[in-house]
């Protein structure tokens, strides 16, 4: 795949702010042309689809200020320096829902928007659930909701499921379910 | 919900590239607290899952910078100023593969990354598909890969396919031809 890649000219840091970081790069074309590429930076983040003994999946409401709207989805959370994804997913669990679990399995990596951005979103199934003593951090507003699964793959049907991590951490864990049965 | 809801207070304006728009808010937290939100603004994207007549679907390869690597993902682009989402289907379908289609449906509408970005992705299943004269941007350099559906949905359990649309797209089609059967 060496003739579709693009070299990098240079780069220079455009923002740098409390959680995006973004820079432009002049980069040189598989034809010899040069162009610029706009790169928002992430550390990269961890999410959980944590399930009960009844196979009840434990959600969060927040709202999210980019699309001004209450959004559903899977526990989850960014990397700090460093992390290790299964850590991070850990702290993270605990902190937006107030469990911990004692079996955990990953699931799947993918990136988030891979053509403006470097995210890349490590997700785990979350078994065997017990309550920790985690809590959110201050500026974070997080209500648990707590659906079987079946319920959860009907609330992306509805569209009231629309975040994207969500919607892959809820058909991976039905089909690894699925799987683990075989 | 509208005790999890956070009020804007001011917004700047914090770059303005060509693909990329940055804004800053103020906001107002639910307990009273001001917090700063960073959000990366996008006009929205749709996507599309084109199935031929014996259920391949066609991919594309392109080197995508922010990962620095060669990406297999199912054609999307932007949305132009107040474009249908339907219409830019048509159109990226037709310039990333040089096919058109006859039979469009839609999947399913999502958030990409509600955290810090606006993107709302359109995806939608094409069928009968012909050959039409599109051709890529010039600055855009993409390679078709047309593979059975269900090696395409293999690739998800390898790590070949590693973007978030694609997946949701793959997976969901699979799901939208089997309730087609029923």
């Amino acid at each position: 795949m060496e003739h579709l890649k693009e070299k990098t000219l240079e780069s220079e840091r455009v923002f740098d702010g409390n959680f995006i970081r973004l820079r432009k790069d002049r980069v040189v074309l598989p034809n010899g042309a040069t162009s610029t590429r706009e790169v928002v930076e992430h550390p990269g983040a961890a999410a959980i689809v944590p399930l009960t003994p009844r196979k009840e999946v434990v959600l969060i409401r927040q709202w999210r200020h980019p699309i001004k709207e209450v959004s559903i989805e899977i526990p989850a959370g960014k990397l700090s320096e460093d992390e290790d994804p299964l850590e991070c997913a850990k702290r993270e669990l605990s902190e937006e829902t107030g469990f911990s679990a004692r079996r955990w399995d990953p699931l799947i990596q993918f990136y988030a928007s891979p053509g403006f951005c470097d995210e890349e979103m490590h997700l785990f199934i979350a078994r065997d659930l017990y309550v920790s003593d985690g809590r959110p951090d201050e500026d974070e507003f997080v209500e648990p909701l707590v659906v079987p699964l079946e319920a959860a793959l009907e609330m992306i049907e509805t569209g009231e499921i629309m975040d994207a991590k969500s919607i892959i951490g809820l058909l991976r864990a039905a089909r690894f379910l699925e799987m683990e049965k075989v």
